[in-house]
Order: structure tokens, then C-alpha cells, then sequence
């Protein structure tokens, strides 16, 4: 039925204008990229909008915007982020992420392949999550009006009844849990960026959290006062929003914080402070007193949360200062930053 | 509280890395553009997304992204596409909008007072849908390798128990309507562009269809077969679309079709054909026959529908071709373009 004119030349083709002009060049690119590559009967019902069917109840809804640079790095590319980081923003509310949107902005003269292979990517990511990308757009802006691909996704979860995570929930003396070793995100999209190599693989910690964040709200969901997830400004940035939110402070331990080595060698090199690099698959919790151990425990029963730490606790503090005490025995202000360390890191 | 280093000037500064970093700058921006002009409780919460209780049901979701150019043209921005455009695909389902994000890419060194503006007519464009823009997201990107501003919002919304509009369900009898006149939307931003001034001011049709798309289900929802917004591409890609998607032809006659006088005359000097022209603020009904009547007299009582008409029908063509008989008399296929008439419409 569908008789394009012009073979879409996925292995050597270029994207142009007429992909973005809502004729048949578009519903060429939709069929032949992302409906293949999504692969849902809601995207080749070919609605401007889908729909499903849900319980009465909370339901969440997020949106982020992705513009890393460069678009491919170690451990995976801007396709994965759009699908694991938006799911992770659902995930934080303790929500169960249901569905996906995806807005693509392509300049004129990107590959047809490596969208192919962006698209692929999130393809796998939404289908290894369970969380279909049910609608989406595409468009084209001329040559140097962009930056290869940028791709904005929103989504959608329902929150389990009785479950009410609020950034203005941490009291004095909650525990601080990070899931994870910190900063491989940032520094793998550094060293591609920089060209560097360096003796270990450091590649990104991007994944989807929803899994393991089910765990907790299963193993201590009233203990829980709220997830966040350290992206963009990393942990330092993180915990000066929640302190700064809540009205607490925070006292952290520089040696309770998990980090490779390599890690902190590649930061060190790079002269970033691990602390305000970017995660992409990991989370902050902070925990009722009574419930951290057990949370930790189900935490350290999930793949993505093995390394999980008590790091530290809020504390009683009206400046909101987060402050740590560090491995050489003093102790320091962790700020967020003012201005920029780490441009286009998602 | 929050003891900002530096004073956002709206007045005279401009957009720079830091306001995209996830620190205390982008706090900033976030607070003084955003918040302002949003104006929520949902955003001053200061979540990575935002909750909101839903009865069981059905519900869709949508998402747009908006690369316009220029960014401000007569009758509108591009802050107000991205709010009436979103909501539009919302009610083409015949849904009920309820809540939209919004996610904001801007080149380094564009102006904050032009952010505020755009930011303020998402605003109310927001408070006079009642659709409010409950949760968001901000990244900057380096001078040349954006253009200005790209907005992507999604939107969700509520099914009507019982609708279920389908681009596939147009039948050969039925009839088709659109819900004012073509081409303004198209004719205004291409005026702008070329620097063109016409002696009647053609300002672009952008609004929320969603009271009459409401008024459309409550009159004859029965009847209702499916509806869409002929944006990019216009009249001529919709009617193609869904003749393609329900398997129909549809006969249409140049002279049913409500067009301003003025829009004819631009679009012979501009070379354009007002049939593939993008609108802001119509809509394309296809409707049983024993409702068209009965619909187009619902949309005629609402201010956005008063120049509604029946513009042509559906008829078997397993070639699913849009057949047009002409003010002259004759005939002709209307197709959709194959390439690129008006890239960066939306």
C-alpha cells in the first residue's frame, strides 16, 4: 500500500528537510526508523496520540531533554539515556513507568545509520525496561541549527497507593543511600569527548532504576522519604536540592561513598570532583532511620544496587549545608556548582 | 532562602552553559522564567516529575516538538504552539486535556527577555486551556549548535467512556468537515520570514481546539469517526493520511473549503498551494452521514468552529486517492508532497 517513491537509503542516506515536512519523506523515516526499531502496535495505529487504559489513582508524569555530546560514548549512546533517564524520573516517585513519548529534533545531514542505530538502541532499552515508546515526533531543522540529534522524552507511571515521595520529606537523622559507585557516567562521556583513553573501560552506569526501586518501596515503601536520581550536577547537586527542599542539612562520609578507582584516578586526571559528575543509573534515597537497613538490604539483593551505602544523614541545619567529612579526616562544604563543569553530559 | 549569587537580569542577560548545568544558575533560570510564568503548585514543588489522580478509564498520551522559525510571528510564538499544538493532539482523540510537560533546549546566548516572553505566553496559553504545564525540563546547548529555542511538550488526557476515535475508521458516505478556514497559520510565519507585509494582517489561527472538539463528542459523539490537525503539510497530507489509513478515497470540492480572500492572495504570491499549508487552530472531521449535521451545527455555535463546513466525503478507492473538483470545473488528485514546501512551520 504504502508506495514511496524513493527507497530510504538507511546504510549511506542523509536526513534532509523533507523528513521533517509531514509528507510522505516523513512517514517514510517513521516507517522505516522508528516503527521498526520501537516496534508497537499503538506507533503503526499511526494516531498523533495513543492510548491505554489505567487505574483510578496518583500517576506521575516527567519529561527531560537529551543533548549529550558526543552522542555515542562507552556503555551507550543518547537513544539509552532518553529511554533509562525518564524512566528513572517516574522510578523516583516510586511510581511504576507505564509508557513513553519521544520528540526528535534531527539536523539536516545526519546519518540515516546512526539515527537507525539511536533508534535501535531505545528500541531495546524501552523493551528490556517493559515500557513502550507508544507515541512520538520528528523534526528537521537545517544544517547548523542543531547538533545531530536532540531528543526530548516524557513519561507516564502510576504510583502505588498509599506511597507519597516528596523532595521536602527528609528529616533530621534519615539515612542517605547511594545505589551505587559514582561518576562513571560523567567520566565516560568525558574521556570519549576529550579522546581520551584511559588503562580500565570506564563506561557509562546508564540504566533503567525502576526495577530496583520496586524492591524498596516493597521492602520498606513507608520508611521511604524520597528518591532522587544524581544526574546532571552529580551527588553534590543532588543533596543541596533535597537539603534545600526538606530544610535539612547533610553530614556525608567522603570513604562511605562508593567509587572505582579508576574513577577517582580519571577525576583526578580530568580535574572533576566526582561529586558534581553526572550518574545515569543511579539513586539517592533518603530513609526513615528505622527502615535503612532493611532497605539497604533489598537494595544489595538487586543487580543495580550490589554496591548500594549508607553514605551518611540528614541533620538539623537552617543553612541547608551538605557537609562531608573526608577521607583525610577533615571536613568541607560539598556546594553545588554556580556555573558549568560539564556541558552536554546528558 | 535561596541566596542566588547573581541576580538574574531578564532585561538585558542571555541564556548562558551554566543555565543548563543542573546548579545553582539553572535553579535560577528555572525559578525566575519558569516558575513565574508556569505559575503551579505542581512546579514549585520542585519534583523531577509531577503526580496527579486519575479515574480508571482510558487515557492518551502525545508529545510534540516545536522548532518554528521565526520564533515570533503574528498571532503568536512559538511558546504558544507548544502548548496549543500538544493539547490539540490530546483532543483529536476526542480526550479531555488534563496536564502538559514541557521540555526546553536553547542555544547559549539566546536573550532571557525573549525566554520570558516566549515562557509567558506558554503561561497563559496554559491557564486559558486550564491545562496547566505541571513538570519540565531544561538544557543549553552551545551558541551554533541550536537555533534560538526548541520546545517539545507532551500531553495527557482522558477518554470520554465509550469514544474511541481511530484514523482508521473512515467509511466510504461519510463526510468530511473542517472547522474554519485554511492556511493562516502557514501564510503568517511565512510572511514574517520573507519579510512580507500584505495590506489585510493574516495573523495565525493557533488555539486550543479542545472546548470544540468537547462540544463535537457531547452533540454527536456517535457519529464521530475520527479527527485530526492539519499542521505540517496540511489539508492535502491529513486528508491523504487518513485515506491511507482507512483504506478510502475522499472527494472534496475547492469551492466548500473556507479560506480567507486574503490567504488565497498570499499563497498565489508566494507560490504556495493553501491545500498543503500548516494550521495552528482547525480541525478535519470525518463524520457518519446521519450526524453531519447535527456536528457542524455544535461547531458552528463555537467561536472557534463559526466558519465550519462540509467539504467533501468518502468514497470507495483502493487507490485511496483525494480527488478534488476545482472552482473551474475540473478535477485534479490532491497529494501530498513528496519534499519539503515549508520546513520549520511548527
Amino acid at each position: 500500500m504504502k508506495a514511496y517513491k524513493r527507497k530510504l537509503d538507511i546504510r549511506n542516506g542523509l536526513v534532509d528537510l523533507s523528513h521533517g515536512a509531514g509528507g510522505r519523506a516523513m512517514g517514510q523515516l517513521i516507517d522505516g526508523i522508528f516503527h521498526k526499531a520501537f516496534d508497537n502496535d499503538w506507533l503503526r495505529a499511526g494516531n498523533d496520540q495513543s492510548a491505554f487504559t489505567v487505574p483510578a489513582g496518583r500517576m506521575v508524569m516527567t519529561t527531560d531533554g537529551y543533548v549529550v555530546s558526543p552522542l555515542f560514548f562507552p556503555g551507550g549512546n543518547i537513544g539509552s539515556l532518553a529511554v533509562h533517564g525518564t524512566i528513572n524520573d517516574v522510578a523516583m516517585a516510586g511510581a511504576t513507568p507505564l509508557y513513553l513519548s519521544a520528540s526528535f529534533i534531527i539536523e539536516e545531514g545526519f546519518p540515516l545509520a546512526d539515527l537507525a542505530r539511536i533508534a535501535e538502541t531505545m528500541g531495546e532499552a524501552s523493551r528490556e525496561a517493559g515500557v513502550p515508546i507508544i507515541t512520538g515526533d520528528t523534526k528537521v531543522v537545517e544544517r547548523g541549527k542543531a547538533d545531530g540529534v536532540f531528543i526530548s522524552t516524557a513519561g507516564v507511571g502510576v504510583v502505588p497507593p498509599g506511597l507519597d515521595l516528596r523532595s521536602d520529606a527528609a528529616r533530621p537523622g534519615d539515612a542517605v543511600i547511594v545505589s551505587g559507585s559514582i561518576g562513571e557516567h560523567g567520566v565516560a562521556v568525558m574521556s570519549k569527548r576529550e579522546n581520551l583513553e584511559f588503562e580500565v573501560d570506564i563506561v557509562s552506569d546508564t540504566a533503567a532504576l525502576h526495577g530496583l526501586t520496586a524492591a524498596m518501596v516493597e521492602a520498606g515503601g513507608a520508611a521511604l522519604r524520597l528518591m532522587r536520581d544524581p544526574t546532571r550536577g552529580g551527588l553534590a547537586a543532588t543533596l543541596n536540592e533535597i537539603a534545600n527542599q526538606s530544610k535539612v542539612g547533610f553530614r556525608i562520609d567522603e570513604d562511605g561513598i562508593p567509587m572505582r578507582p579508576e574513577v577517582a584516578a580519571a577525576c583526578e586526571f580530568l580535574g572533576l570532583d566526582p561529586l558534581n559528575v553526572a550518574n545515569e543509573g543511579r539513586l539517592v534515597a533518603v530513609v526513615a532511620p528505622e527502615g535503612a537497613e532493611m532497605i539497604l538490604a533489598a537494595m544489595r539483593n538487586h543487580p543495580l544496587g550490589r554496591d548500594a551505602a549508607i553514605i551518611g544523614h540528614a541533620v538539623a541545619d537552617e543553612h541547608c549545608f551538605v557537609q562531608m567529612e573526608t577521607s583525610f579526616g577533615g571536613g568541607r562544604i560539598v556546594d553545588w556548582l554556580s556555573g558549568e563543569q560539564l556541558p552536554r553530559i546528558c
